[in-house]
């Protein structure tokens, strides 16, 4: 492939340009006007590349507080270890804003293969299956190649039966496998439930070959009565494929003590650089702190709270800034995103100057985008000046916002990705391999640069946030 | 991260969903409607994935033929070469539509430090580059971290100097990171010459580390006089910021004996699979037969030709169908396009259902995209069901389109894209390296599947595709 323009197209096919003259220079479709690159800006980012706060963060996090599900004890802990791990990097105002979140929790699971013959199966529930009955489900599956399949089943066909749905998840480096795969676990237990099926087992959605199955939360549409729901680990469900392709009746035997424990306490860390003019907006910037109970929440998202916090402590150190930034340490992002929505009921008055999240682990910033203000505009070309000096390419738009930080962008908040390479994400989202050892200290790094760098840049612009987007 | 929908957000913030209640499932943004794979189309993806035509027509080109610059006799074998292979694939019409292009032969090159210390740097001259004196420049260098710096140097700043431009490329799946760092190759001469620099070497626009310098068009702006220009091997360029970086004047001494030689004959190669209603129109596909010369063109774009004709030869096998597939081998893609502009002239006020192109090497698909009218928008539902069997995700809307197809989608022409994962594309592209080991036979497979699927599903649809695209 080369590189070329429509205007030059356009001319030759009018005849406008001739044949024998060199094609013309092009502005690539992303082009921004140059803009010079402020050498206490580059020093910071050479700081960040050297910088190990947020690995000590992860690593703290991980080891003294481990799995932090939804309402648990342990969340309780994970907030008190926050607020201390905060205030000691020299935060403002650092509390907790606690609100309460339906809990679900996983208990006793495991499946067997019973016919043709006996062979047991790694699984794990997904958060809001229901329980089976105490001695577990004996039922023949019914084997859907993918959640398209599945929807093309009739009312009442999975009557008395085991979905088994096993659409494979490719690597991608927007993660967007995640969203059109996803489905399966999204919506795929509350359409097995609508056509009758007694349980439904996925193919984890999850980019490796291993046993370790993927949990993660799905949602029973109103009016449908929650049935169990878990995951088989890639390598089982690829295994049952096959068993199922042999042309015998499939039997599983499937037991799930899950349960649901009604509103138990959760909270949103809350920790404040503060800026010099109020009225310029707050930046919010953070991650999740709660993690699925299967790993040690390091990707998922230790990464992302250190990372936000590491940045905004570099920040800090730089100097005095015009605007407050805002690290918000989100509780209960998992199974349901209540942290976020507890944030934007708080603090929906509150003039904001972008709201933007770290959630897709620890490995490198590829792609920044942008869902600003018209009188921001020129921050654009700042970005993507000093964002190109780390390798990160600039993308158009806005492309995912994130669940902690939705509610605020959906009220019209400006919002600014930094996009991180999902190509290995997926091999370990939501399950017990997410550990700290996932965490590769040099792309850690460059995350925090790339942080800072749009904290500095954005903390001190002249240009008005708080405008309605473009 | 988990998955949530804004509509649920919207709901909580205005009371109308109630805490207690567990989140609704949402549909994903890229969501489509349900749609059956007919059981003809999975057998047609499994014999795809099981033939080896495609690697037969990269391994016969690549090894029979070699280099095929533009305007080149090579490039005239080349397409002699396609005749004779296209019809011993039984396609129908097979024959060359000449054309005449501007050819820009490359002669000696070197590049050396000549202080502070002698060293001798792997240099490539970019097609377009004027010719250096006999003897070869010996002058200072100016530096730039990038060609966002660049762009900021005053004019007649550069006098006297040999520009070097020094940004690094990240790899991306979506190859974006061409658009963005190579605009310092595509307009970074042109943008030295017109403040005054004698000469521009450029760090490669690659995402390798290796001593393989990257060449590649560039254009002079109208009323630009072409400057020599040039390409270091990524190590070359990085060794060159080192010594910049110590502090003493670099000077350099380049060497490029390239020649602009005038209009030469050139040619796109035409072939057929004849569909039974010829108003339905044309559906064409291709790649590019031209290469750069310095490799053996196996990843570009032997891997294209190699792909699209592959997939046309399966779908022509599979029986009758509506719409003819039009497979074009096109001539000079990559010093001007000027193949894509030829048959954009020559077949305008034909009917076309679709104009798609591979360009991209031999990776697997990882996404599609699309440019539909809307009187097809039925389409998309069934390519999602059936591309997302090959692990191909649904990105929104076409991002690509490529050169070669450029001027019939801005004609009005539907597009579809097969997005390759360009992951390691851009180690090699321009390359030496460019070679046909590089071609994963399993990945090349994949493409070819993917490429069936879209043409089988296309050439029978019964929508109208020939209206005006949404």
């Amino acid at each position: 492939m080369r590189f070329t323009g429509l205007a030059l197209v356009a001319g030759l096919l009018a005849g406008t340009v001739q044949a024998q003259t060199a094609p013309l220079p092009m502005p690539h479709r992303d082009d921004v006007a140059p803009a010079p690159v402020a050498p206490a800006l580059i020093a910071l980012q050479d700081r960040a590349s050297h910088d190990d706060t947020a690995y000590a963060i992860v690593a703290g996090l991980t080891t003294e507080v481990g799995p932090r599900p939804d309402g648990s004890e342990a969340e309780g802990r994970a907030r008190d270890w926050a607020v201390a791990r905060l205030q000691a990097l020299g935060f403002a105002n650092v509390h907790v804003e606690p609100f309460d979140v339906p809990t679900w929790q996983r208990g006793a699971e495991s499946a067997d293969v019973i016919a043709p013959a006996h062979q047991p199966l790694h699984v794990a529930g997904l958060g809001n299956s229901a329980p089976t009955p105490p001695g577990g489900l004996t039922l023949p599956i019914a084997y859907f190649a993918s959640y398209n399949d599945l929807l093309l089943a009739p009312p009442g066909s999975l009557t008395g039966k085991i979905a088994f749905v096993s659409n494979a998840m490719a690597p991608t480096q927007d993660g967007s496998s995640y969203g059109s795969e996803g489905r399966a676990r999204f919506m795929g237990p509350s359409e097995a439930a609508r056509r009758g099926a007694a349980a439904i087992v996925i193919r984890s959605i999850g980019t490796d070959h291993s046993r370790a199955p993927h949990t993660g939360v799905t949602d029973f549409a109103p009016g449908v009565t929650p049935i169990p729901a878990a995951a088989l680990s890639v390598s089982d469900a690829e295994n049952l494929e096959r068993l199922v392709k042999l042309g015998k009746p499939v039997v599983l035997h499937l037991l799930l003590d899950d349960h649901q424990l009604g509103m138990r306490p959760s909270g949103n860390v809350v920790a404040e650089v503060p800026g010099t003019d109020p009225a310029a907006g707050v930046i919010l910037i953070g991650g999740h702190l709660d993690s699925w109970d299967l790993g040690t929440g390091a990707i998922d998202d230790g990464a992302g709270v250190a990372i936000t916090a590491a940045a905004a402590h570099l920040v800090q150190a730089s100097g005095p800034h015009r605007r407050t930034i805002r690290v918000v340490w989100f509780g209960d992002e998992e199974t349901g995103g209540f942290g976020g929505i507890a944030y934007a009921k708080a603090h929906a008055r509150e003039p904001h100057a972008l709201a933007a999240e770290s959630d897709l682990g620890a490995d490198r910033v590829w792609r920044f985008g942008t869902e600003l203000p018209t009188s921001a505009a020129p921050v654009v070309p700042r970005l993507a000046a000093a964002l190109g000096l780390l390798g990160v390419v600039h993308g158009a738009k806005l492309v995912d916002g994130g669940t902690d930080v939705e509610p605020m962008l959906a009220l019209g908040v400006a919002g600014i990705d930094l996009n991180q390479s999902a190509l290995r994400y997926f091999d370990w989202h939501h399950t017990p391999e997410d550990t700290l050892d996932r965490i590769d200290p040099e792309q850690l790094r460059q995350n925090v640069a790339a942080w800072a760098t749009v904290l500095a840049i954005v903390a001190d612009a002249p240009e008005d946030l708080t405008a309605a987007k473009r």
